[in-house]
Protein backbone atom coordinates (compact mmCIF):
# COMPACT_ATOMS: atom_id res chain seq x y z
CA UNK A 1 0.00 0.00 0.00
CA UNK A 2 1.31 3.34 -1.12
CA UNK A 3 1.09 5.60 1.81
CA UNK A 4 0.62 8.52 -0.22
CA UNK A 5 -2.78 7.04 -1.35
CA UNK A 6 -5.33 8.91 0.07
CA UNK A 7 -9.25 7.23 0.92
CA UNK A 8 -11.92 9.98 0.54
CA UNK A 9 -14.64 7.64 0.51
CA UNK A 10 -14.51 5.04 3.99
CA UNK A 11 -17.30 2.67 1.90
CA UNK A 12 -14.69 2.39 -0.78
CA UNK A 13 -14.39 -1.52 -0.29
CA UNK A 14 -18.12 -2.04 -0.04
CA UNK A 15 -18.75 -0.13 -3.42
CA UNK A 16 -16.41 -1.93 -5.27
CA UNK A 17 -18.08 -5.21 -4.19
CA UNK A 18 -21.26 -3.67 -4.88
CA UNK A 19 -20.38 -2.86 -8.60
CA UNK A 20 -18.26 -5.76 -8.94
CA UNK A 21 -21.46 -8.12 -8.27
CA UNK A 22 -23.20 -6.46 -10.59
CA UNK A 23 -20.89 -7.07 -13.53
CA UNK A 24 -22.62 -9.99 -15.22
CA UNK A 25 -19.30 -10.31 -17.38
CA UNK A 26 -17.53 -11.08 -13.62
CA UNK A 27 -20.06 -14.18 -12.98
CA UNK A 28 -20.00 -15.47 -16.58
CA UNK A 29 -16.10 -15.90 -16.20
CA UNK A 30 -16.18 -17.22 -12.68
CA UNK A 31 -14.00 -13.99 -11.48
CA UNK A 32 -13.81 -13.22 -8.06
CA UNK A 33 -12.17 -10.19 -5.89
CA UNK A 34 -8.77 -11.10 -3.57
CA UNK A 35 -7.93 -7.81 -2.32
CA UNK A 36 -8.92 -4.29 -2.18
CA UNK A 37 -6.94 -1.69 -0.68
CA UNK A 38 -6.53 1.72 -0.78
CA UNK A 39 -4.88 2.42 -4.96
CA UNK A 40 -4.76 -1.45 -5.34
CA UNK A 41 -7.21 -4.36 -6.37
CA UNK A 42 -6.58 -7.90 -7.02
CA UNK A 43 -8.74 -9.98 -9.08
CA UNK A 44 -8.80 -13.71 -9.84
CA UNK A 45 -9.59 -15.32 -13.33
CA UNK A 46 -9.97 -19.19 -13.56
CA UNK A 47 -9.42 -20.85 -16.67
CA UNK A 48 -12.09 -22.07 -18.79
CA UNK A 49 -11.63 -23.63 -22.17
CA UNK A 50 -15.28 -21.64 -23.45
CA UNK A 51 -13.04 -18.06 -22.99
CA UNK A 52 -10.00 -19.15 -25.38
CA UNK A 53 -8.64 -18.59 -28.45
CA UNK A 54 -7.66 -20.82 -31.19
CA UNK A 55 -4.90 -22.42 -29.34
CA UNK A 56 -6.44 -22.84 -25.70
CA UNK A 57 -5.26 -20.18 -24.29
CA UNK A 58 -7.57 -17.26 -22.84
CA UNK A 59 -8.11 -14.64 -25.42
CA UNK A 60 -6.63 -11.59 -25.31
CA UNK A 61 -10.55 -9.74 -24.73
CA UNK A 62 -10.72 -11.86 -21.55
CA UNK A 63 -7.00 -10.46 -20.20
CA UNK A 64 -8.42 -7.19 -21.47
CA UNK A 65 -11.39 -7.58 -19.49
CA UNK A 66 -10.29 -8.58 -16.18
CA UNK A 67 -7.47 -6.39 -16.13
CA UNK A 68 -9.02 -3.72 -17.04
CA UNK A 69 -11.66 -4.02 -13.83
CA UNK A 70 -8.65 -4.37 -11.96
CA UNK A 71 -7.40 -1.12 -12.95
CA UNK A 72 -11.28 0.34 -13.12
CA UNK A 73 -11.70 -0.79 -9.63
CA UNK A 74 -7.81 0.38 -8.20
CA UNK A 75 -8.56 4.01 -9.28
CA UNK A 76 -12.34 3.19 -7.58
CA UNK A 77 -10.74 3.12 -4.20
CA UNK A 78 -9.79 6.58 -3.75
CA UNK A 79 -12.47 8.42 -5.32
CA UNK A 80 -15.49 10.59 -3.52
CA UNK A 81 -18.51 9.26 -2.57
CA UNK A 82 -20.94 10.07 -5.18
CA UNK A 83 -19.03 9.13 -8.29
CA UNK A 84 -18.88 6.21 -11.11
CA UNK A 85 -15.76 4.48 -12.56
CA UNK A 86 -15.33 4.68 -16.20
CA UNK A 87 -12.66 3.33 -18.27
CA UNK A 88 -11.58 6.33 -20.84
CA UNK A 89 -9.03 3.95 -22.63
CA UNK A 90 -6.14 1.30 -22.21
CA UNK A 91 -3.10 -0.32 -23.61
CA UNK A 92 -2.13 -3.70 -22.97
CA UNK A 93 1.13 -6.09 -24.36
CA UNK A 94 0.79 -9.70 -24.13
CA UNK A 95 3.59 -11.51 -23.06
CA UNK A 96 3.38 -15.05 -22.51
CA UNK A 97 0.74 -17.33 -23.49
CA UNK A 98 -2.53 -16.98 -20.86
CA UNK A 99 -2.35 -20.52 -20.04
CA UNK A 100 -2.52 -21.95 -16.27
CA UNK A 101 -5.24 -23.01 -13.45
CA UNK A 102 -6.03 -19.49 -13.24
CA UNK A 103 -4.98 -16.00 -13.46
CA UNK A 104 -4.37 -13.01 -10.83
CA UNK A 105 -4.81 -9.45 -12.03
CA UNK A 106 -2.62 -6.70 -10.29
CA UNK A 107 -3.73 -3.63 -10.55
CA UNK A 108 -1.89 0.07 -8.82
CA UNK A 109 -2.71 3.47 -9.30
CA UNK A 110 0.00 5.28 -11.06
CA UNK A 111 -1.41 8.79 -10.63
CA UNK A 112 -5.05 9.83 -9.00
CA UNK A 113 -6.33 13.36 -10.28
CA UNK A 114 -9.66 14.97 -9.61
CA UNK A 115 -10.92 13.94 -13.08
CA UNK A 116 -8.39 11.37 -14.20
CA UNK A 117 -6.71 8.73 -12.45
CA UNK A 118 -3.45 6.49 -14.17
CA UNK A 119 -3.45 2.95 -13.30
CA UNK A 120 -1.14 -0.18 -14.41
CA UNK A 121 -1.57 -3.64 -13.91
CA UNK A 122 0.05 -7.17 -14.34
CA UNK A 123 -1.85 -10.64 -15.02
CA UNK A 124 -0.42 -13.70 -13.93
CA UNK A 125 -0.90 -17.29 -14.63
CA UNK A 126 -0.88 -19.65 -11.88
CA UNK A 127 0.18 -23.19 -12.61
CA UNK A 128 0.75 -25.75 -10.16
CA UNK A 129 1.99 -22.99 -7.75
CA UNK A 130 4.27 -21.72 -10.37
CA UNK A 131 3.48 -17.96 -11.42
CA UNK A 132 4.64 -16.03 -15.06
CA UNK A 133 3.59 -12.59 -16.16
CA UNK A 134 1.13 -13.00 -18.93
CA UNK A 135 0.34 -9.48 -19.44
CA UNK A 136 0.78 -5.83 -18.67
CA UNK A 137 -1.72 -2.95 -18.87
CA UNK A 138 -1.51 1.19 -18.51
CA UNK A 139 -4.90 2.54 -18.39
CA UNK A 140 -6.72 5.82 -17.93
CA UNK A 141 -9.77 5.86 -15.68
CA UNK A 142 -12.53 9.36 -15.36
CA UNK A 143 -14.16 9.58 -12.38
CA UNK A 144 -17.75 10.30 -13.00
CA UNK A 145 -19.92 12.98 -10.21
CA UNK A 146 -22.95 11.73 -10.29
CA UNK B 1 -10.33 -2.73 -50.57
CA UNK B 2 -6.78 -1.19 -51.05
CA UNK B 3 -5.32 -2.05 -54.05
CA UNK B 4 -1.97 -1.49 -52.45
CA UNK B 5 -2.66 -4.88 -50.48
CA UNK B 6 -1.20 -7.99 -51.88
CA UNK B 7 -2.31 -11.22 -51.01
CA UNK B 8 0.63 -14.21 -50.56
CA UNK B 9 -1.80 -16.45 -49.99
CA UNK B 10 -4.27 -17.56 -52.11
CA UNK B 11 -6.03 -19.57 -48.94
CA UNK B 12 -6.44 -16.46 -46.94
CA UNK B 13 -10.58 -16.52 -46.43
CA UNK B 14 -10.57 -20.33 -45.46
CA UNK B 15 -7.94 -19.91 -43.01
CA UNK B 16 -9.54 -17.12 -41.33
CA UNK B 17 -12.24 -18.83 -41.38
CA UNK B 18 -10.59 -22.40 -39.95
CA UNK B 19 -9.23 -20.39 -36.77
CA UNK B 20 -11.94 -18.15 -36.18
CA UNK B 21 -14.13 -21.44 -35.97
CA UNK B 22 -11.17 -22.82 -33.67
CA UNK B 23 -11.59 -19.88 -31.16
CA UNK B 24 -13.88 -21.52 -28.33
CA UNK B 25 -14.48 -17.29 -27.07
CA UNK B 26 -16.27 -16.55 -30.84
CA UNK B 27 -18.49 -19.31 -30.19
CA UNK B 28 -19.34 -18.28 -26.16
CA UNK B 29 -19.93 -15.03 -27.51
CA UNK B 30 -21.83 -16.08 -30.46
CA UNK B 31 -19.83 -13.90 -32.66
CA UNK B 32 -19.59 -14.50 -36.45
CA UNK B 33 -17.93 -13.30 -39.89
CA UNK B 34 -19.11 -10.79 -41.91
CA UNK B 35 -16.64 -10.00 -44.69
CA UNK B 36 -12.90 -11.20 -45.67
CA UNK B 37 -11.44 -9.55 -48.21
CA UNK B 38 -7.61 -8.46 -48.27
CA UNK B 39 -6.48 -6.22 -45.19
CA UNK B 40 -10.06 -6.05 -43.93
CA UNK B 41 -12.22 -8.19 -41.96
CA UNK B 42 -15.64 -7.01 -40.39
CA UNK B 43 -16.88 -9.22 -37.85
CA UNK B 44 -20.17 -8.78 -35.60
CA UNK B 45 -21.15 -9.47 -32.23
CA UNK B 46 -24.47 -10.02 -30.53
CA UNK B 47 -25.91 -7.93 -27.62
CA UNK B 48 -25.86 -10.13 -24.37
CA UNK B 49 -26.32 -9.48 -20.97
CA UNK B 50 -24.14 -12.12 -19.98
CA UNK B 51 -21.22 -9.85 -21.57
CA UNK B 52 -22.25 -6.92 -19.66
CA UNK B 53 -20.71 -4.18 -16.95
CA UNK B 54 -22.82 -2.81 -13.95
CA UNK B 55 -24.80 -0.65 -16.10
CA UNK B 56 -25.78 -3.23 -18.58
CA UNK B 57 -23.28 -2.09 -21.25
CA UNK B 58 -21.09 -4.54 -23.12
CA UNK B 59 -17.95 -5.13 -21.39
CA UNK B 60 -14.84 -3.48 -22.69
CA UNK B 61 -12.83 -6.45 -22.38
CA UNK B 62 -15.44 -7.71 -24.51
CA UNK B 63 -15.69 -5.34 -26.98
CA UNK B 64 -11.48 -5.67 -26.54
CA UNK B 65 -11.88 -9.37 -27.74
CA UNK B 66 -14.11 -8.81 -31.09
CA UNK B 67 -11.90 -5.97 -32.53
CA UNK B 68 -8.71 -7.79 -31.26
CA UNK B 69 -9.79 -10.76 -33.64
CA UNK B 70 -11.06 -8.16 -36.69
CA UNK B 71 -7.29 -6.55 -36.07
CA UNK B 72 -5.72 -9.97 -36.09
CA UNK B 73 -7.41 -11.28 -38.89
CA UNK B 74 -7.12 -8.33 -40.80
CA UNK B 75 -3.37 -8.96 -40.82
CA UNK B 76 -3.51 -12.37 -41.51
CA UNK B 77 -4.96 -12.58 -44.94
CA UNK B 78 -2.12 -10.60 -45.80
CA UNK B 79 0.40 -12.94 -44.51
CA UNK B 80 2.00 -15.87 -46.28
CA UNK B 81 1.34 -19.49 -46.43
CA UNK B 82 2.46 -21.73 -43.13
CA UNK B 83 2.02 -18.72 -40.81
CA UNK B 84 0.53 -18.02 -37.42
CA UNK B 85 -1.04 -14.51 -36.22
CA UNK B 86 -0.09 -13.40 -32.79
CA UNK B 87 -1.24 -10.12 -31.05
CA UNK B 88 1.53 -8.31 -29.50
CA UNK B 89 -0.56 -5.26 -28.06
CA UNK B 90 -3.44 -2.84 -28.19
CA UNK B 91 -4.70 0.44 -27.32
CA UNK B 92 -8.37 0.85 -27.36
CA UNK B 93 -9.98 4.02 -26.64
CA UNK B 94 -14.25 4.07 -25.34
CA UNK B 95 -15.92 6.55 -27.13
CA UNK B 96 -19.52 5.93 -26.24
CA UNK B 97 -21.57 3.05 -24.01
CA UNK B 98 -22.08 -0.56 -25.99
CA UNK B 99 -25.76 -0.82 -25.88
CA UNK B 100 -27.38 -1.80 -28.83
CA UNK B 101 -28.96 -4.98 -30.87
CA UNK B 102 -25.70 -6.04 -32.05
CA UNK B 103 -22.14 -4.84 -32.79
CA UNK B 104 -19.79 -4.65 -35.71
CA UNK B 105 -16.06 -4.66 -35.63
CA UNK B 106 -14.20 -3.11 -38.76
CA UNK B 107 -10.48 -3.77 -39.16
CA UNK B 108 -8.20 -2.65 -41.67
CA UNK B 109 -4.32 -3.03 -42.15
CA UNK B 110 -2.57 0.79 -41.81
CA UNK B 111 0.59 -1.30 -42.75
CA UNK B 112 1.56 -4.60 -43.22
CA UNK B 113 5.46 -5.69 -42.72
CA UNK B 114 6.84 -8.78 -43.35
CA UNK B 115 7.23 -9.40 -39.16
CA UNK B 116 5.09 -6.48 -37.81
CA UNK B 117 1.61 -5.35 -39.36
CA UNK B 118 -0.41 -2.67 -37.40
CA UNK B 119 -4.28 -2.18 -37.74
CA UNK B 120 -6.83 -0.35 -36.78
CA UNK B 121 -10.46 -1.14 -35.52
CA UNK B 122 -13.92 0.31 -34.91
CA UNK B 123 -16.90 -1.05 -33.46
CA UNK B 124 -19.84 0.16 -34.21
CA UNK B 125 -23.66 -0.37 -32.41
CA UNK B 126 -26.41 -1.07 -34.20
CA UNK B 127 -29.94 -0.22 -32.47
CA UNK B 128 -32.99 -0.12 -34.80
CA UNK B 129 -31.07 0.15 -37.99
CA UNK B 130 -28.79 2.97 -36.43
CA UNK B 131 -25.33 3.11 -36.34
CA UNK B 132 -23.33 4.36 -33.34
CA UNK B 133 -19.03 4.80 -32.94
CA UNK B 134 -18.43 2.68 -29.53
CA UNK B 135 -14.82 2.34 -29.69
CA UNK B 136 -11.38 2.02 -31.86
CA UNK B 137 -8.55 0.44 -31.42
CA UNK B 138 -4.63 0.16 -32.88
CA UNK B 139 -3.02 -2.75 -32.92
CA UNK B 140 0.40 -4.17 -33.63
CA UNK B 141 0.55 -7.88 -34.74
CA UNK B 142 3.14 -9.83 -35.66
CA UNK B 143 3.33 -12.51 -38.51
CA UNK B 144 4.60 -16.40 -37.04
CA UNK B 145 6.98 -18.15 -39.38
CA UNK B 146 5.94 -21.92 -38.84
CA UNK C 1 -14.92 18.39 -43.11
CA UNK C 2 -17.17 15.92 -41.21
CA UNK C 3 -20.24 17.68 -40.99
CA UNK C 4 -20.96 16.36 -37.69
CA UNK C 5 -18.74 18.57 -36.24
CA UNK C 6 -19.93 21.89 -34.69
CA UNK C 7 -17.59 24.90 -34.15
CA UNK C 8 -18.32 26.38 -30.66
CA UNK C 9 -16.21 28.92 -31.07
CA UNK C 10 -16.09 30.97 -33.72
CA UNK C 11 -12.20 32.09 -32.99
CA UNK C 12 -11.17 28.50 -33.16
CA UNK C 13 -8.62 29.03 -35.75
CA UNK C 14 -7.11 32.12 -34.20
CA UNK C 15 -6.97 30.25 -30.92
CA UNK C 16 -4.78 27.40 -32.24
CA UNK C 17 -2.80 30.13 -34.34
CA UNK C 18 -2.30 31.97 -30.79
CA UNK C 19 -1.08 29.02 -29.25
CA UNK C 20 0.81 27.28 -31.53
CA UNK C 21 2.97 30.75 -32.12
CA UNK C 22 3.57 30.06 -28.13
CA UNK C 23 5.34 27.09 -28.09
CA UNK C 24 8.80 27.43 -28.23
CA UNK C 25 9.37 23.30 -29.19
CA UNK C 26 7.70 24.28 -32.44
CA UNK C 27 9.88 26.80 -33.24
CA UNK C 28 12.50 25.27 -32.11
CA UNK C 29 11.40 22.57 -34.87
CA UNK C 30 10.78 25.22 -37.40
CA UNK C 31 7.10 23.40 -38.03
CA UNK C 32 4.24 25.29 -39.22
CA UNK C 33 0.53 25.04 -39.68
CA UNK C 34 -0.63 24.15 -42.94
CA UNK C 35 -4.45 23.99 -42.69
CA UNK C 36 -7.32 24.16 -40.16
CA UNK C 37 -10.97 23.27 -39.80
CA UNK C 38 -13.28 21.41 -37.75
CA UNK C 39 -12.03 18.83 -35.96
CA UNK C 40 -8.93 18.79 -38.57
CA UNK C 41 -5.53 20.25 -38.22
CA UNK C 42 -2.73 19.36 -40.41
CA UNK C 43 1.11 20.69 -39.57
CA UNK C 44 4.24 20.49 -41.41
CA UNK C 45 7.62 19.99 -40.15
CA UNK C 46 10.88 20.25 -41.96
CA UNK C 47 13.45 17.35 -41.80
CA UNK C 48 16.12 18.96 -40.03
CA UNK C 49 19.52 16.71 -38.76
CA UNK C 50 19.28 17.98 -35.70
CA UNK C 51 16.77 16.02 -34.19
CA UNK C 52 17.53 12.60 -35.74
CA UNK C 53 18.25 9.43 -33.98
CA UNK C 54 21.43 7.19 -34.84
CA UNK C 55 20.22 6.26 -38.67
CA UNK C 56 19.81 9.82 -39.70
CA UNK C 57 15.81 9.51 -39.54
CA UNK C 58 13.76 11.97 -37.39
CA UNK C 59 13.46 10.78 -33.75
CA UNK C 60 10.52 8.74 -32.28
CA UNK C 61 9.98 11.56 -30.15
CA UNK C 62 10.12 14.68 -32.78
CA UNK C 63 7.56 13.15 -34.78
CA UNK C 64 5.41 12.31 -31.40
CA UNK C 65 5.60 15.81 -30.73
CA UNK C 66 4.09 17.07 -34.29
CA UNK C 67 1.27 14.44 -33.93
CA UNK C 68 0.60 15.21 -30.52
CA UNK C 69 0.25 18.71 -31.40
CA UNK C 70 -1.97 18.17 -34.64
CA UNK C 71 -4.12 15.69 -32.34
CA UNK C 72 -4.44 18.44 -29.51
CA UNK C 73 -5.04 21.20 -31.92
CA UNK C 74 -7.52 19.03 -33.89
CA UNK C 75 -9.53 18.35 -30.59
CA UNK C 76 -9.02 22.04 -29.85
CA UNK C 77 -10.64 23.50 -33.13
CA UNK C 78 -14.70 21.84 -31.28
CA UNK C 79 -14.04 22.95 -28.34
CA UNK C 80 -15.82 26.09 -26.63
CA UNK C 81 -14.36 29.57 -25.59
CA UNK C 82 -12.41 30.15 -22.72
CA UNK C 83 -10.71 26.79 -22.67
CA UNK C 84 -7.92 25.08 -22.67
CA UNK C 85 -6.50 21.80 -24.52
CA UNK C 86 -4.57 18.95 -22.65
CA UNK C 87 -3.04 15.84 -23.76
CA UNK C 88 -3.89 13.03 -21.07
CA UNK C 89 -2.04 10.21 -23.43
CA UNK C 90 -1.26 8.69 -26.84
CA UNK C 91 -0.59 5.72 -28.10
CA UNK C 92 1.81 5.85 -31.33
CA UNK C 93 3.21 3.15 -33.70
CA UNK C 94 6.37 3.77 -35.73
CA UNK C 95 5.37 2.16 -39.76
CA UNK C 96 8.20 3.77 -41.43
CA UNK C 97 11.96 5.67 -41.03
CA UNK C 98 11.08 9.09 -40.83
CA UNK C 99 13.07 9.94 -43.83
CA UNK C 100 12.37 12.85 -46.49
CA UNK C 101 12.08 16.41 -47.07
CA UNK C 102 9.20 17.39 -45.27
CA UNK C 103 7.04 15.37 -43.20
CA UNK C 104 3.07 16.36 -42.76
CA UNK C 105 1.08 15.66 -39.96
CA UNK C 106 -2.79 14.96 -40.31
CA UNK C 107 -4.98 14.82 -37.22
CA UNK C 108 -8.60 14.55 -37.05
CA UNK C 109 -11.46 13.97 -34.51
CA UNK C 110 -13.02 10.83 -33.89
CA UNK C 111 -14.63 11.63 -31.18
CA UNK C 112 -15.68 14.82 -29.01
CA UNK C 113 -16.62 14.99 -25.92
CA UNK C 114 -17.84 17.73 -23.32
CA UNK C 115 -15.11 16.84 -21.44
CA UNK C 116 -12.45 14.10 -23.45
CA UNK C 117 -11.91 14.11 -27.45
CA UNK C 118 -10.52 11.30 -29.18
CA UNK C 119 -8.05 11.76 -32.43
CA UNK C 120 -6.11 10.03 -34.23
CA UNK C 121 -3.45 11.44 -36.51
CA UNK C 122 -1.20 10.30 -39.37
CA UNK C 123 2.59 11.20 -40.18
CA UNK C 124 3.59 10.93 -44.01
CA UNK C 125 6.90 11.78 -45.13
CA UNK C 126 7.42 13.73 -48.27
CA UNK C 127 10.40 12.32 -50.77
CA UNK C 128 10.66 14.54 -54.00
CA UNK C 129 6.83 14.61 -54.71
CA UNK C 130 6.24 11.27 -53.25
CA UNK C 131 4.69 10.48 -49.77
CA UNK C 132 4.62 8.03 -47.26
CA UNK C 133 3.14 7.16 -44.10
CA UNK C 134 5.78 7.23 -41.75
CA UNK C 135 3.46 6.59 -38.48
CA UNK C 136 0.07 6.45 -36.84
CA UNK C 137 -1.06 7.78 -33.52
CA UNK C 138 -4.06 7.44 -31.45
CA UNK C 139 -4.70 9.78 -28.91
CA UNK C 140 -7.32 11.11 -25.57
CA UNK C 141 -7.16 15.25 -25.44
CA UNK C 142 -9.00 16.68 -22.20
CA UNK C 143 -11.25 20.07 -22.39
CA UNK C 144 -9.59 22.28 -19.41
CA UNK C 145 -12.60 24.21 -18.58
CA UNK C 146 -10.61 28.14 -17.11
CA UNK D 1 18.52 -5.10 -11.29
CA UNK D 2 16.50 -7.85 -12.00
CA UNK D 3 18.40 -10.96 -11.88
CA UNK D 4 16.48 -12.85 -14.20
CA UNK D 5 18.19 -10.68 -17.11
CA UNK D 6 20.63 -12.55 -19.00
CA UNK D 7 23.18 -10.27 -20.76
CA UNK D 8 23.70 -11.62 -24.15
CA UNK D 9 26.41 -9.29 -25.08
CA UNK D 10 29.54 -8.17 -22.96
CA UNK D 11 29.70 -4.99 -24.58
CA UNK D 12 26.14 -3.92 -23.84
CA UNK D 13 27.45 -0.81 -22.07
CA UNK D 14 29.70 0.54 -24.82
CA UNK D 15 27.36 -0.12 -27.62
CA UNK D 16 24.62 2.32 -26.19
CA UNK D 17 27.13 5.09 -25.36
CA UNK D 18 28.10 4.84 -28.70
CA UNK D 19 24.57 4.51 -30.24
CA UNK D 20 22.89 7.36 -27.88
CA UNK D 21 26.69 9.47 -29.14
CA UNK D 22 25.32 9.35 -32.30
CA UNK D 23 21.60 10.52 -31.84
CA UNK D 24 21.48 13.84 -33.11
CA UNK D 25 18.47 14.68 -31.20
CA UNK D 26 19.78 13.91 -27.82
CA UNK D 27 22.90 16.43 -28.07
CA UNK D 28 20.88 18.94 -29.67
CA UNK D 29 18.55 17.88 -26.28
CA UNK D 30 21.54 18.08 -24.14
CA UNK D 31 20.62 14.71 -22.57
CA UNK D 32 23.17 12.26 -20.75
CA UNK D 33 23.37 9.14 -19.87
CA UNK D 34 23.08 8.44 -15.85
CA UNK D 35 23.13 4.38 -15.74
CA UNK D 36 23.14 1.40 -17.47
CA UNK D 37 22.75 -2.06 -16.06
CA UNK D 38 21.06 -4.97 -17.61
CA UNK D 39 17.49 -4.71 -18.11
CA UNK D 40 17.81 -0.74 -16.87
CA UNK D 41 18.79 2.62 -18.09
CA UNK D 42 18.15 5.85 -17.01
CA UNK D 43 18.30 9.16 -18.84
CA UNK D 44 18.67 12.90 -17.95
CA UNK D 45 17.33 16.00 -19.53
CA UNK D 46 17.95 18.94 -18.61
CA UNK D 47 14.96 21.93 -18.55
CA UNK D 48 15.65 24.08 -21.58
CA UNK D 49 12.43 26.84 -22.54
CA UNK D 50 13.09 26.18 -26.24
CA UNK D 51 11.45 22.70 -25.97
CA UNK D 52 8.23 23.40 -24.01
CA UNK D 53 4.89 24.00 -25.03
CA UNK D 54 2.29 27.25 -24.46
CA UNK D 55 2.57 26.98 -20.89
CA UNK D 56 6.52 26.75 -20.56
CA UNK D 57 6.23 23.02 -19.57
CA UNK D 58 8.60 20.83 -21.41
CA UNK D 59 6.51 19.54 -24.39
CA UNK D 60 4.83 16.16 -24.80
CA UNK D 61 6.98 15.12 -27.17
CA UNK D 62 10.59 15.88 -25.68
CA UNK D 63 9.07 13.97 -22.90
CA UNK D 64 8.39 11.17 -25.37
CA UNK D 65 12.36 11.29 -26.82
CA UNK D 66 13.74 10.64 -23.57
CA UNK D 67 11.41 8.20 -22.43
CA UNK D 68 11.58 6.24 -25.65
CA UNK D 69 14.86 6.24 -25.53
CA UNK D 70 15.13 5.15 -21.75
CA UNK D 71 12.85 2.34 -22.72
CA UNK D 72 14.70 1.25 -26.33
CA UNK D 73 18.46 1.35 -24.65
CA UNK D 74 16.84 -1.01 -21.83
CA UNK D 75 15.69 -3.34 -24.13
CA UNK D 76 19.38 -3.19 -25.98
CA UNK D 77 20.86 -4.38 -23.00
CA UNK D 78 19.55 -7.36 -23.10
CA UNK D 79 20.03 -7.99 -26.99
CA UNK D 80 22.85 -10.13 -28.22
CA UNK D 81 25.61 -9.10 -30.86
CA UNK D 82 25.29 -7.95 -34.33
CA UNK D 83 21.78 -6.82 -33.34
CA UNK D 84 20.37 -3.20 -33.64
CA UNK D 85 17.07 -1.64 -31.48
CA UNK D 86 13.79 -0.69 -32.96
CA UNK D 87 10.82 1.11 -31.30
CA UNK D 88 7.53 -0.60 -32.89
CA UNK D 89 5.25 1.47 -31.10
CA UNK D 90 4.18 3.03 -27.31
CA UNK D 91 2.07 4.78 -25.32
CA UNK D 92 2.36 7.29 -22.89
CA UNK D 93 0.13 9.22 -20.01
CA UNK D 94 1.01 12.40 -19.16
CA UNK D 95 0.24 12.98 -14.95
CA UNK D 96 1.40 15.77 -13.90
CA UNK D 97 3.62 19.09 -15.67
CA UNK D 98 6.55 18.75 -16.81
CA UNK D 99 9.08 21.66 -14.67
CA UNK D 100 11.88 21.42 -13.05
CA UNK D 101 15.70 22.11 -13.05
CA UNK D 102 15.95 18.74 -14.95
CA UNK D 103 14.05 15.34 -15.41
CA UNK D 104 15.06 12.19 -15.05
CA UNK D 105 14.00 9.24 -17.32
CA UNK D 106 13.79 5.80 -15.77
CA UNK D 107 13.32 2.56 -17.94
CA UNK D 108 12.61 -1.11 -17.11
CA UNK D 109 12.39 -4.27 -19.20
CA UNK D 110 9.23 -6.22 -18.16
CA UNK D 111 9.41 -9.05 -20.79
CA UNK D 112 12.74 -9.40 -22.97
CA UNK D 113 11.96 -12.15 -26.19
CA UNK D 114 14.08 -13.13 -29.04
CA UNK D 115 12.29 -10.93 -31.58
CA UNK D 116 10.11 -8.45 -29.07
CA UNK D 117 10.70 -6.26 -25.86
CA UNK D 118 8.11 -5.13 -23.50
CA UNK D 119 9.53 -2.07 -21.38
CA UNK D 120 8.11 0.20 -19.15
CA UNK D 121 9.48 3.90 -18.35
CA UNK D 122 8.67 6.69 -16.25
CA UNK D 123 9.57 10.31 -15.97
CA UNK D 124 10.52 11.94 -12.72
CA UNK D 125 10.84 15.82 -12.75
CA UNK D 126 13.43 17.12 -9.99
CA UNK D 127 12.68 20.68 -8.91
CA UNK D 128 15.61 21.84 -5.80
CA UNK D 129 15.86 18.08 -4.81
CA UNK D 130 12.28 17.29 -5.19
CA UNK D 131 10.85 14.64 -7.06
CA UNK D 132 7.53 14.49 -8.99
CA UNK D 133 6.25 11.68 -11.56
CA UNK D 134 5.43 13.57 -14.52
CA UNK D 135 5.05 10.68 -17.26
CA UNK D 136 4.61 7.08 -17.99
CA UNK D 137 5.40 5.07 -20.80
CA UNK D 138 4.68 1.36 -22.01
CA UNK D 139 6.42 0.55 -25.22
CA UNK D 140 7.13 -2.20 -27.87
CA UNK D 141 10.85 -2.84 -28.94
CA UNK D 142 11.97 -4.80 -31.46
CA UNK D 143 15.33 -6.87 -32.26
CA UNK D 144 16.58 -6.24 -35.31
CA UNK D 145 18.79 -8.68 -36.46
CA UNK D 146 21.88 -7.51 -39.19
Amino acid sequence: MNSNFQVRDVAYKQKIIDSFEEQQVMQTLNASILAIQPGEVILKLPYNHKFTQQHGFIHAGIISAILDNACGYAAFTLMPENTGVLSIEFKINFLSPAIGNWFCAIAKVKKAGKNITVAEGELFSNTDGKEKLVATMLGTIMTVYN
